[in-house]
């Protein structure tokens, strides 16, 4: 089975209070989704549109810094002007999610209040406009631990389960698999970001050929580790 | 543009001594790669053929762990029968790279010795057969901090630089983008995941439509993070 992701082309320039489902509904049309097909958008756009973007005092680290302390809740380093922190979702990432690469000059885009929920209200409204529902993926950049350079991850899901659960699946040689859990969400996420890159302007793209695990899911729910489970908090 | 990834197909059981680039070559001639495509290949095929599989004392957990602590460098954390660890490559992952799954029963299979090395040899020998030179990438399945979930990602490229580096590329509003280097290697490994599965026998897929920024590039020298410049280790 061949994977395909095509970009969704025609969103533009996406401002607080814009309807930002109907705009998707309608750029996907052309492209007749599938209820298969998962839909992969970028926090950013889905930001601006629930208007969380904040303007800054000015365009210097200090108010950046202030805002990065006020959304994060817990600080797990720092180095220069880079802050690992938690953000209240539970992410663990760069600056507590706060970012002004394609924001407009002066403000910052913040995380989405609840990406979960920012992915079903997308997926409902475009359920209602085309008549099919495809799974909805928020995604964001994130660093990692050990390895360089970012990667798109999920921040947000629905209609679909983040997590391929293999457990009790034999492999090749009849052995149950090591390998249980897969984040299928992230890697979806991951692919996506392969066509839509930093600095296109492409804000989703279409994903088909992977039928993902049937939901609801949720990455707040399913993705992040308890601290109780996290070996590295 | 779009993104395209099609399962290579035929490739069965590898042994010790296989040529599995040469397998992989006539594998890929009715797919006619092009230079611009990338090649993702399991990391298990490739230990199997350059014969770094052990035979293990029993089935049981300690001919395991003894097994594991023999390849980490370094054990960051313990829980359980889980260990995280180093291992010689830099790499901190489950299990310091042993694994079981998709394993002749009695034995484990390790990660290649230079897996840089490996996706050169891969690369090198279907140029020779194709007379076209797709880039390579190694893969292989790691769990991450904070998140559930196990994702793949690059451990050997050939051909390709693993990040792409948007320093100095500016936004949609002209600001230089804050997110810099993006891990391109990681992403598409992650993709190919999708079309593999764990459980489906596939151990490679073709990547055609993202045209990966140009080598020479190397896991082991541009993504392991040296310790002074991790702030997690």
């Amino acid at each position: 089975m061949s994977l395909l992701i095509e970009p969704v082309e025609g969103i533009g320039e996406v401002a607080p209070g814009d309807d930002l489902a109907s705009m998707l509904a309608e750029a996907l049309r052309p492209m007749a989704p599938a209820d298969t097909d998962v839909l992969v958008v970028t926090h950013k756009v889905v930001s601006k549109a629930e208007g969380a973007v904040v303007e800054l005092a000015d365009d210097g680290p200090d108010a950046h810094r202030a805002l990065v302390e006020e959304q994060a809740v817990r600080v797990l380093r720092r180095r220069g002007n880079l802050v690992i922190a938690e953000t209240r979702h539970g992410f663990v990432c760069a600056n507590a999610g706060v970012d002004r690469s394609n924001a407009r000059p002066g403000t910052a885009v913040l995380l989405p209040e609840d990406p979960d929920r920012s992915a079903r209200r997308i997926r409902d409204r475009i359920g209602a406009v085309l008549g099919v529902r495809p799974a909805v993926i928020i995604s964001d950049t994130f660093g990692r631990p050990w390895r360089r350079g970012l990667v798109d991850v999920a921040i947000g899901v629905a209609g679909m389960h983040p997590i391929q659960d293999l457990r009790g699946t034999p492999d090749s040689y009849g052995r149950i698999l090591d390998v249980t859990e897969v984040n299928v969400a992230d890697e979806i996420a991951a692919a996506a970001d392969l066509v839509m890159g930093k600095a296109s302007g492409l804000c989703a793209a279409l994903v088909r050929g992977f039928v993902p695990p049937p939901g609801p899911g949720s990455v707040a729910q399913d993705v992040v580790r308890p601290p109780e489970e996290d070996l590295f908090r």
